[in-house]
């Protein structure tokens, strides 16, 4: 693809280097070869730009190039355009529309005629299938389960009974959608009482599924995934919870039963979020955190229990010192005894 | 089903409303319809109880419900006496007894008259299958299993050599019984070298696992999973280790090597168990938690590493003004330098 | 086999005992039976020399054993004697050639004749399966992967297009392979655009990996896994991380992207590794750490987030007595006021 092309496909404008200079594909700028575009968007990576063997470089407006051997692609957002970049140099395969002889599907699915099933999947009654979506062996769909258009379920994954999926989505390998969620009650022997678990899962367009994820289904009603929620590998979902529009939930991260994730919050990894809560629009958990209270839209949390991030991180830095600090205070309490008993002396 | 004989079947007593209404389903607050029952269980939503369009209300003895529209039935305990309704109303579904052509089946292998083997199913040699068991597509099943009567397995689920799973267990998806304990020596050069892993998993009755958790098999001897345990998904349980009877782990907790889990112990979300130590009966651990000690019986332990419950919650709650403290012990440090001083020159 | 031989070919000095005695196992101090071999290795356990049933065992150079009924076996590492001798005991089971019918293989892989493929099993185009390799039923191998000689892949692993496996390793159950990277740009809805992940996982020789691990594939460029490296149960490996040989990762660590672990690193239970960042070699992050720094080379870190290992006793020890700390601060505080009051009034 000529630069002059890849450019307007991606917003980005020319500011050094010819509109003819052919591009053929796009990496970061430790790994791009000759030929490649790369990209700068994390200043700590400035002299990388050095060294990198790329051909053209997508950066901001504002970032300052000193080499004249290198094409210049100025952006607002380097990263988005180097994005756009890979989606154009790495389009999704083509599929073939074919049902594999070794999957067995129950007679009253429906299947879209330009779906694809592979070998040995497994797919349950009164299914309903959408057209180009790919489903790769050894997955297991139960009854009464809809996957909507373009949707890929990759290997091992299983989708328990009722569950819905849209459009557009994409389930990594061997997750599970639509387990019982984790309810029991305590009888008056102590023991463990199940609690049905027949709710189902709900997953909106454009959301995807981490590799071993687990997502649990209601117990009665549902739990949900809306649109263009990101959710990464071994993320626990707990029964009748809510995920908004644009969330991203990073690996290792769990939420326990019923509680609500606003629209754009990210959990980074390994986050955990108690039960019957509510995190706010765009708030931001950062890793390892784990909250057992509503956090407010907007704010960033840390720590167990998290609070404040910027609070936090003071906390943290005095916290190295503790040591030091409980030592210091018995200095002081000595200091304090010996004036006393000298005042006391001087009356 | 009557109002009347639900109130018999759950142990509770209507204190308001018909003994001929007819209910038809059981469901949380806030999603239960009209014709249904539902529960108040914890104060937090007594409000709810005002807008819920339920027609009847499991409550506890002492609750005060101020509406005349809705059936009110006393328990001492209203979330059993709900778990109990939502049985009757949703009751395992009943199963055909089959074999899935496409399950490969060894020769060797006793399948009880009653099981169902679901479509691409792995069963090894001399294993022994129970009536009434349900094998969910694409599991795999090693050789030597056992498998008790009344078991529920879900698929993707691996069951490695020589493992043995009781009566009424369910397995949710994807998960690993029997896989190897990590167990390594370090060699001459530093390298790890394997040690065999020959052991086995034993999982008694009545216990549930969840969706993609892992229980390793004891390199010698057994990992031990005793009757009535509950365990949620992307749970990790070490080799050799042993949980007793009715304890409950929930969703992403670890435990390392040869731990023992007394009975009726609560492991939180995301909870760390090292190897080699003792939980005491009745001990709570609550999430994010992680214990490198043995807990005593009874006893509720917070933080990394954990501590008494109470203790932790005063010392998170100091942890939050760290940075303030540190700024008034500098303070204080000054204001002693300048009594000293004082002193120094006033003598 | 006799103690003389076992002796030998664990590199171990007969102190005391019959070089004719037949010992048939070996197994820890707390199970192994009578005929059996056992070890002593961390003096915690000495006490439980008196009680083993063992009719051998394997000691350090120093240990003082007053048994005068057990075989003592000396040697300078009594658990890697250990580990030897029970590999001599349970040799990996020999497996018979084969190809099950029901497997689907595409007709453009290369599968040794030494291979076991077993039911169930998918294997893409162009894959290279080599000598000796066991593929336990319903594996998922997508187009071009290769896998070298005497490696296991156990029943449900899925390994992702293009990905390559080394020799002598050994994947455990419902791991997964190459899934996709999580990584997407915010576009201007502030909508996530996926970002490509068409790199591939390297995994060399004499790896192990835990049961439903999951290791990400990069966006362009590779994930590797170097020699050596073992891996246990539900850890994430993100895009584009480098694992240098003979580390150790414990259960449920996660490593964000492009991270690069350095040689014979321990990475406790729990851990997490915030992405773009090097732990150094022999370092060692304990349980339930986090580090969003780089680690120096042998150091031992801990904490959330992790500094030197020794500092963070004194910190949490400190931490405890939190709540009396504050008290105790506030006490010198008035303290301190009565003085300077007195003195006021004094001059």
């Amino acid at each position: 693809m000529k630069l002059g092309e890849l450019a307007k496909l991606t917003f980005s404008r020319i500011e050094q280097g010819e509109e003819n200079l052919e591009i053929t594909g796009a990496a970061g700028l430790n790994i791009a070869k000759d030929g490649e575009i790369t990209f700068l968007a994390n200043p700590k990576y400035t002299s990388q730009v050095n060294e990198t063997k790329a051909s053209a470089i997508f950066v901001g407006e504002k970032e300052k190039i000193d080499r004249k051997d290198i094409a210049i692609l100025r952006t607002s957002d380097p990263y988005l355009a180097y994005a756009r970049a890979l989606r154009i140099f790495y389009p999704e395969p083509k599929h073939t529309p074919s049902i594999h002889p070794s999957s067995v599907i129950d007679k009253t699915a429906k299947i879209a005629p330009t779906a694809q099933i592979m070998a040995n999947v497994f797919i349950g009654k009164n299914c309903e299938i959408g057209e180009n979506v790919r489903i790769f062996p050894n997955v297991t769909i139960y009854d009464n389960v809809k996957i909507g258009d373009n949707t890929t379920i990759h290997s091992g994954v299983s989708i328990r009974e009722g569950c819905q999926i849209g459009s557009n989505c994409i389930i990594q390998n061997n997750a599970t959608i639509g387990s019982d969620g984790f309810g029991y009650a305590r009888d008056e022997q102590k023991r463990w009482l199940k609690i049905p678990q027949v709710g189902i899962v709900v997953i909106e367009d454009d959301v995807e599924i981490g590799a071993n994820t687990t997502i649990d289904r209601a117990s009665v009603g549902e739990t949900r995934i809306k649109r263009g929620v990101k959710i990464d590998n071994l993320v626990q979902i707990g029964h009748s919870c809510t995920v908004d529009e644009d969330s991203l939930i990073c690996a290792q991260t769990g939420l326990a039963g019923s509680s609500y994730i606003g629209k754009r919050v990210t959990l980074a990894g390994q986050v955990g979020i108690a039960g019957h809560l509510k995190v706010g629009d765009d708030a931001i958990i950062t890793a390892k955190s784990a909250t057992s209270h509503d956090v407010e839209p907007g704010q960033m949390v840390s720590g167990i229990p998290a609070f404040d991030n910027k609070q936090w991180l003071r906390s943290v830095s005095v916290f190295k010192r503790l040591g030091d600090m409980f030592r210091k205070l018995r200095e002081l309490e000595q200091k304090i005894s010996k004036l006393e008993e000298f005042l006391k002396s001087a009356k």
